[in-house]
């Protein structure tokens, strides 16, 4: 017989490790954050789009998250006709397959934004989960550093918007940059593929491993504190040393920018080479025999570094300092490297013409962007206050958002060269940094008034039903008590708990009478707990009053009102 | 060399079956549609909650919706620990597992709403994903039959906000119902779990496969279109016969319910009891001799069929007669049965009292849920016009939401009865609906002011970026051509097509004067598709007009307020 049967093994309730749910408060102040962001894209002229959890496997294709972890890094599953496919790990290569397949139905510029949930297969840690939420902005088909530009300070805006002005910067560089650096130092080629993007990933460890753990990061590998092993990059000694130096100093160039970016007399490359006298910067570099210029990159990169110096920098000094000290004129060689730097001016140049000065947007090397697929600009926003980490140290709060050029992405699938550029927010990292300020706004919502139960014959029911009912076609959130309603007292305690603002409470009594009392519960939180049966109640009646039936909305309305005016006094 | 290498393999961009990308209309109209749940939602004083895509698969248990398909049609995948996980399949499995995880801290009844998407790994088909959003509210912690009544008024409420008055129909019915009908017809015990599930779902796809498939899927199996077969539950002909007859006969006693439902004189049972008189229903049951009825059952039975004909139904001919036809008395010996018809006569009542009418909220003995879980009421909201199906023929639109009572979800883990009941709304079927009902409303999002390039130095990029900013900064939604510029005439075909409602041009004539070209698009549409290059926009210079630098933002404003007028009379 079935009621014979043995007890079936009791299930423990309990989510996958990385996994969390979303409280009341969260969701309310998630969704207040979301809204104001979406106000910036929108003015910004971005529309909405969006794509599903699943890609197909080849589709999010080499640029997989953590080549390290089975996978690499996403949760992937066969179709029933055995083709793989992937829980998107961010909003990016999902967008490059959406464009690539609509490419002849979409205007571009294509710009959109999207909310979304991502998956990443690693390991879970505290703040470190495998589902969280991404806020996007990209726009595809776009070439030029203006719409990099745009970006940044677009970051900037949203930033202002959540009112965090003052507390964020963000950071730009450009993988070009980056790239030439590696170049110089012999991972030039298709056979570094690989260590590159180790180095960077290495390099935008900086934050979270300190400048120890990047150097073995970079040689031969770190062990973490749960005991993980992650295999080094196999760079020797001089070339950690150059990289790590980009680290140590955060004194370099791109930080030492002008807040108002004068623009050099020489508007265009063009027209700074015909006037160029290969004098002009002599007394920046002294050590230009460590260098290995050639002397048809020389002009060119000249012109560059005098938009950086010549001008009105508060940081002059130390700025031609670091042009010397980093060897930086090594990498001039190089030509990406000075592509790069070019377009980080553009960028920057733009910026300022929008009223961002340095305080707000400011180029920075150590910028780098662990994903592989960028392929020029890459941007970051940190935000600058201080917190105290899990060791004890203030450090800053770090980056919320980031992104950058991913030229290659759209490509893969069309062909053709399809420019596009765009950046995520981490919207549960910002959520942590607006709490951490106290930026967050309480939430507006009221808790609902309760009509409780206090007899459950049919008739009775339909009152309280005819209660509630009237109650929310006035647009008062209310309810009637739907558990067990044989103890009053667990009623009000239910109340009291959920933070009602009201109990409305009828006994045959008063029903008989055409009454209803109405209890405050914000005024008699206190001495509810004490009462725990009918009996009790009806002696005490804290905080409450009778009113006729028929004046129950007008009364309910009425109190609402005075506890409002009260919490807003 | 990296540049020799062959040329990669060109990826086709395309969504694993079943999935779909979400344009910006739908996306404008759905949060716009969620919203409007949303309030309706928190003044029935139920607050947000969420969890995550992934639960452990055993947490998912076996009710899992579609057990003919590998893994029972969810997707499953390994963790790195061995333990399966699956992406949920609806929001009501991981609701009882949030629940019992954090049964120590939730104030009862706990009552809470969440949107999110779920997952079928099914056969997908015309309007059928594999991932969809569903909107949820569900009472934890509630016993009675109130909390499903409130449900049904809760559907019904929604239905009105989003403005479908007089087009929706809420129909409730109950798994204690179905049950005793299957236990009649000799389904009854353990060894009938399966069949019985089967039948249940054979039941549900009577909208989709009619009444012939319904019977193929009661006995040896069906054939769909696409010559798959799903297995029957081979019942025999008199059983088939037997349900099949609830499905035919739409005018059976449920139905028949009067608009407003008269409590019967008798209050209660029990007073029922005591003054029953045996020849009391007599003329109402004429075949008396066919049932198979304790006298025991008997009074509790006729009571309760009083209760639906003794009142001023407007059918009660036809009640009388489906109460004989069918021959309903032989389930009046079924003690759950029994227990199911008073439930959902409670359910009935209350809804009557919060003004419900049979117009809104209805018994209907054919509403089943496909779902395993459900062990009380059930309730359906179904949508009453007219559409044209696939095969030409015009059809209710049918289902948009549904749900039930579940007491045994929250069990599994906890070991404790926990009372549950909600529902689930199909978000874009909903949609669906109110496309073809022409009740979403225009989106008020106007495409953005596009700022032209129409000179690409520094200089002039910097000005351009500057006009948007101050737009920007003024509230107007707008953007910097930020694809190639080349072509002048793009840039306005891009405004145009996007649907921007100005184009602000300056050239480097107008920038030396201080001046700028604002070109009103709404007026000026037609005539820029022709114009192709900057010399021939001189010449035409159509819906245009030429103001100060210093005027920008007011005249834009003005033109726009102007627009908006336009488009309000």
């Amino acid at each position: 017989m079935a009621d014979k049967k043995k007890k079936p093994h009791r299930l423990k309730a309990r989510q996958p490790r990385g996994f969390v749910d979303r409280s009341p408060e969260d969701i309310r102040a998630t969704d207040a954050m979301m809204a104001k962001i979406k106000e910036v894209y929108e003015r910004y002229g971005f529309d909405p789009v969006e794509t599903p959890m699943f890609e197909y496997t080849d589709a999010l294709g080499k640029f997989l998250p953590d080549t390290d972890r089975p996978n690499a890094g996403v949760f992937s599953l066969q179709d029933d006709d055995e083709q793989w496919m992937s829980l998107r790990y961010d909003l990016t290569a999902p967008l490059a397959r959406h464009f690539a397949q609509n490419i002849n139905e979409l205007q571009t510029p294509y710009r959109t934004y999207r909310a979304g949930w991502v998956f990443r297969n690693e390991k879970p840690g505290p703040g470190r989960f495998r589902q969280f939420m991404q806020f996007d902005a990209d726009t595809v088909g776009a070439p030029g550093p203006s719409a990099d530009a745009e970006m940044c300070m677009m970051m900037a805006d949203t930033m202002e918007a959540l009112g965090l002005e003052g507390q964020f910067l963000v950071r730009v560089n450009s993988r070009k940059v980056l790239d030439g650096i590696l170049d110089a130092i012999g991972l030039a080629g298709e056979q570094y593929v690989s260590s590159r993007l180790t180095v960077l990933r290495s390099l935008d460890k900086f934050d979270r491993v300190g400048l120890t753990g990047v150097k073995r990061l970079l040689m031969d590998g770190r062990v973490d504190e749960s005991g993980d092993f992650t295999k080094g990059a196999g760079l020797d000694a001089k070339q950690t040393e150059l990289l790590l130096s980009l680290l140590k100093d955060q004194s370099f160039a791109f930080l030492l920018l002008p807040d108002n970016l004068a623009i050099h007399e020489s508007k265009t490359y063009e027209e700074y080479v015909e006037n160029f006298e290969p004098d002009d910067l002599s007394d920046f570099v002294d050590n230009e025999e460590d260098a290995i210029i050639e002397p048809s990159d020389l002009d060119e990169w000249n012109w560059m570094k005098r938009i950086f110096v010549d001008s009105e920098a508060t940081n002059r000094d130390a700025s031609i300092k670091y042009l010397n000290s980093l060897e930086f004129n090594k990498f001039a060689v190089n030509r990406k490297f000075r592509q790069g730097i070019r377009e980080l001016i553009e960028i920057i140049q733009l910026c300022n013409s929008g009223g961002y000065s340095a305080l707000k947007i400011r180029p920075d090397v150590t910028c780098v962007r662990g994903l592989e697929y960028y392929t020029g600009a890459v941007y970051e926003c940190e935000l600058t206050f201080p917190v105290t980490n899990e060791k004890g140290e203030e450090v800053v709060f770090g980056s919320v958002a980031g992104g950058g050029r991913y030229d290659g992405l759209v490509k893969r699938f069309t062909g053709q060269d399809i420019p596009a550029t765009g950046f995520s927010i981490g919207v549960s990292r910002l959520m942590t940094a607006l709490k951490n300020l106290g930026k967050l706004e309480a939430s507006e919502t009221v808790a609902p008034v309760v009509v409780c139960v206090m007899d459950r014959d049919t008739e009775a029911l339909a009152d309280y039903q005819k209660m509630v009912q009237e109650l929310r076609n006035a647009g008062i959130r209310s309810e009637m008590y739907q558990g067990n309603p044989k103890q009053f007292g667990k009623q009000l305690q239910y109340a009291d708990r959920r933070g009602s603002p009201i109990a409305v409470i009828a006994g045959s009594e008063e029903r008989a009478n055409g009454k209803v009392q109405i209890k405050d519960l914000i005024e008699g939180a206190r001495m509810a707990e004490e009462i725990t049966d009918n009996e009790e109640w009806r002696a005490m009646r804290p905080a409450q009053q009778e009113i006729d039936r028929a004046d129950l909305v007008a009364k309910v309305t009425e109190i609402l009102a005075r506890q409002k005016a009260d919490r807003e006094a």
